[in-house]
């Protein structure tokens, strides 16, 4: 026993984080690492930054460290791999978003208008957009990144969803509603198309609305 | 006058791309540099395939030139920047998909089906797939590419969408049905969440059918 350097090791898993446990290689040398209080928030908040700026492809462990200050053992030590830094990101990135299945609770006539405000209210605000375009898009262009991005969706989105519309298919029904408006997203704020890049929130949610309500609620 | 190595030079702008014209770096030595008949075409059919390959990011001059065995000059020569070869290279690549104001034609019930079943028809087909959404793919991620794009849907497809619908904001409706569509597609071929990536293309076209039919045809 070294005392309390081991201390992140005994710390418990996650809740919500069922993938395959963080390879961790050996215990670090506090004094030479970066190690100490805060550290796994500092690596966790510098990696959330380093993918949303650059992306998947050109984020490296080594370049989060230094972002954080610490030694690259230690982002291993705490997180594992490359893929699995990017979960942990991503998972918190993603928080606002995955209550959305709250947005839909109790269906209603006004359910398809819920969806697409709860979504506009994500996006039209600069400061929760960036990052959510910056995982989008490293999940368009690299298939681990998509790889993890499905699996937080599925295991925190999808199954709420399910449990929230008493339709057939509640999964396929919320994947074609949140198809349609991650598509007119990526028109308007990524490829920034006029007219919609321009039109006003209320016009297209006017439009929207009723295409969503009937596949959150057709029988 | 040095005679028909000047060829090129002298060759008509291309119909439909008005954007500024190829830079053009003095007379290519033709025995050097590869020029010489079919050419062109050659570096065309070069750039298509890098561009699709590895994006529009990762993709140089140099790179089109030694697949095309040619000389970089010869590229700038025939095509100009990186960015007007990547023009000319997507607007080959979206031949397809330019053709979708067709089936749009005089609208009707089934309109909605229509647009549906054409651009399915395109994507479930790998060979026209993959070129698609690598151009999806570089102009999500690339500014520039994001441009170039957007200057050819509306030069060569909105304005003649809005000529075949009978409805306020043809422009708009149809971004809205197109938006639909691509986020689809982006879930399906890209991110490959199920139960949309594995779903029969009749379900999800039976589906979005209605959508796309409000969208395009309802006053």
């Amino acid at each position: 026993m070294s005392g309390g350097a081991d201390g992140p090791d005994d710390a418990p898993a996650e809740p919500g984080t069922p993938p395959p446990p963080p390879r961790r290689r050996g215990r670090p040398a506090r004094a030479a690492d970066g190690a100490g209080p805060g550290a796994r928030e500092r690596i966790l908040a510098a990696a959330r930054t380093e993918f949303a700026e650059r992306g998947y492809d050109k984020t490296s462990i080594r370049r989060i460290a230094k972002a954080a200050g610490v030694d690259s053992a230690l982002v291993h030590h705490y997180f594992g791999t490359k893929e699995q830094v990017f979960a942990a990101a991503i998972e918190l990135t993603f928080a606002p978003a995955l209550t959305m299945p709250d947005a839909l609770a109790g269906g209603g006539a006004d359910v398809g208008e819920r969806m697409a405000r709860f979504m506009f209210g994500i996006w039209e605000n600069p400061v929760s957009r960036q990052p959510l375009l910056a995982i989008m898009r490293s999940a368009l262009t690299n298939d681990t990144a998509a790889a993890v991005l499905r699996g937080l969706i599925e295991r925190r989105m999808l199954q709420r969803v399910a449990g929230e519309l008493d339709v057939p298919d509640p999964e396929f029904r919320v994947q074609l509603a949140a198809g349609h408006l991650i598509g007119i997203a990526m028109l308007r704020y990524v490829i920034r198309m006029d007219p919609i890049a321009s039109a006003d929130t209320e016009a297209i949610i006017a439009m929207v609305a009723p295409a969503l309500r009937r596949y959150l609620t057709q029988p």
